[in-house]
């Protein structure tokens, strides 16, 4: 499968499926929280799912894996990142069920079409222009600042191309659960399961998953706080199981 | 101490500096919430602080154990709660620090004055019209469901008589959590702490604690979960610290 590689790409196993997917260590590589993300979604059998930001692809890849949703389209702004993850879908032999779209978030619903999906999850930038220092490396930058569109942009196009009833899945950072929570309500998708995930269990948490419905009432599920480690370096059986089935 | 008491009455030790409370069993009894509440607050050295709600007045009399608030001044609607409430703080000896008011949540800021405060703290009911079944027993009925006061009643009042940078205290259900931030954030109340409660580790919360700051800005710590038994019966250690410092 190596033929499928350009310079300073690597090939991942991702242990699901005997999938792989295409890498670049110095541009940007997926980490625990699109695995997740992908595990938390809990799609349901043939429903249409967008993934907005998809960067090289790896939660369209994993869903495949772990859902039985009948299609997904992804979205990605950086065409680097939309190669590699277009090359994956490939040789993973997934162009059926996962496509691969060269577009910008903030034109989600124009391109993807309104009330259309049933599912739309995302793993956005978690840094606004007020969060930390931005990573002068750009495709990293991108991935991680809000500078190519904002939390609300996600969200906006997110209710659009969401049928109603339809799901808003994302990953983010336990800091901003305020705005996002405001955001989400605004534009009317009502959080249904929020999850923490705690590197320890003792320890507050660094990761949010949430999944709001379009047009939901106002009752959530806080869900049992999902645990990393059992000790330093000894990941706990829930976080085995996600990664291995 | 029996002297002070009428019939059906009950005179309990609190544990913590010699204190003891007078409750109904009948009527209402404060809970675990109750003292994971008064411990959360955190109230700084020299604050005045307005408890809504106070029933017997279980929350000003571990303020007064737990923190340096200067001076408590606690609101309640249940005339036979507050009687109860003025002959407890009577009997400890802190008529000097804490005032229990007769007096309707939906009045605080005529009744207490407006902006004068570096702490309001709710253990509120938790029940809408919607939730559940209503109990029959009125007194119960009250403290539980939002029959003399809404969410919203008491979060608008909370901010009236909040100095600005002043801090809302609330215990509620998780299950409400959407509500409650909307309605925090409506009212310009910013949630910067909380801290869920779960009865085990690996259950979901049942329990919320929430610190918001009057016109604070939009970034929340989402604090390490609060465990209440590491096995059936046995409280944490954390849990047995907060009952008996």
């Amino acid at each position: 499968m190596n033929a499928e590689l350009k310079p300073g790409e690597r090939l991942d196993d991702l242990q699901i499926n005997g999938y792989h997917i295409i890498q670049h260590p110095e541009k940007f590589c997926f980490g625990m929280d699109a695995v997740l993300l992908s595990s938390f979604a809990g799609c349901q059998p043939d429903s249409k799912v967008a993934d907005f930001g998809t960067g090289t692809g790896v939660i369209p890849i994993l869903l495949t894996a772990k859902t039985d949703a009948a299609h997904i389209d992804a979205l990605e702004i950086q065409l680097e990142s939309a190669d590699m993850a277009k090359r994956s879908v490939q040789l993973n032999g997934l162009t059926d069920k996962i496509q691969i779209i060269d577009g910008d978030i903030k034109e989600a619903s124009q391109i993807l079409g309104k009330a259309s999906y049933d599912y739309v999850i995302t793993n956005p930038p978690y840094m606004n222009n007020n969060h930390g220092l931005k990573n002068p490396d750009m495709p990293k930058a991108i991935a991680r600042h809000e500078i190519l569109c904002t939390l609300e942009d996600v969200i906006r196009e997110a209710t659009l191309v969401l049928k109603p009833g339809g799901h808003f899945i994302m990953v983010h950072r336990p800091f901003r659960l305020i705005e996002i929570i405001t955001c989400l309500t605004k534009y009317k998708l009502e959080p249904k399961r929020i999850r923490f995930v705690h590197p320890f269990a003792h320890k507050e948490p660094n990761m949010v998953l949430i999944d709001a419905v379009r047009g939901g009432n106002s009752m959530v599920k806080i869900e049992s706080p999902l645990i990393i480690y059992s000790a330093p370096g000894q990941y706990t059986q829930e976080i085995l199981n996600i990664y291995h089935c």
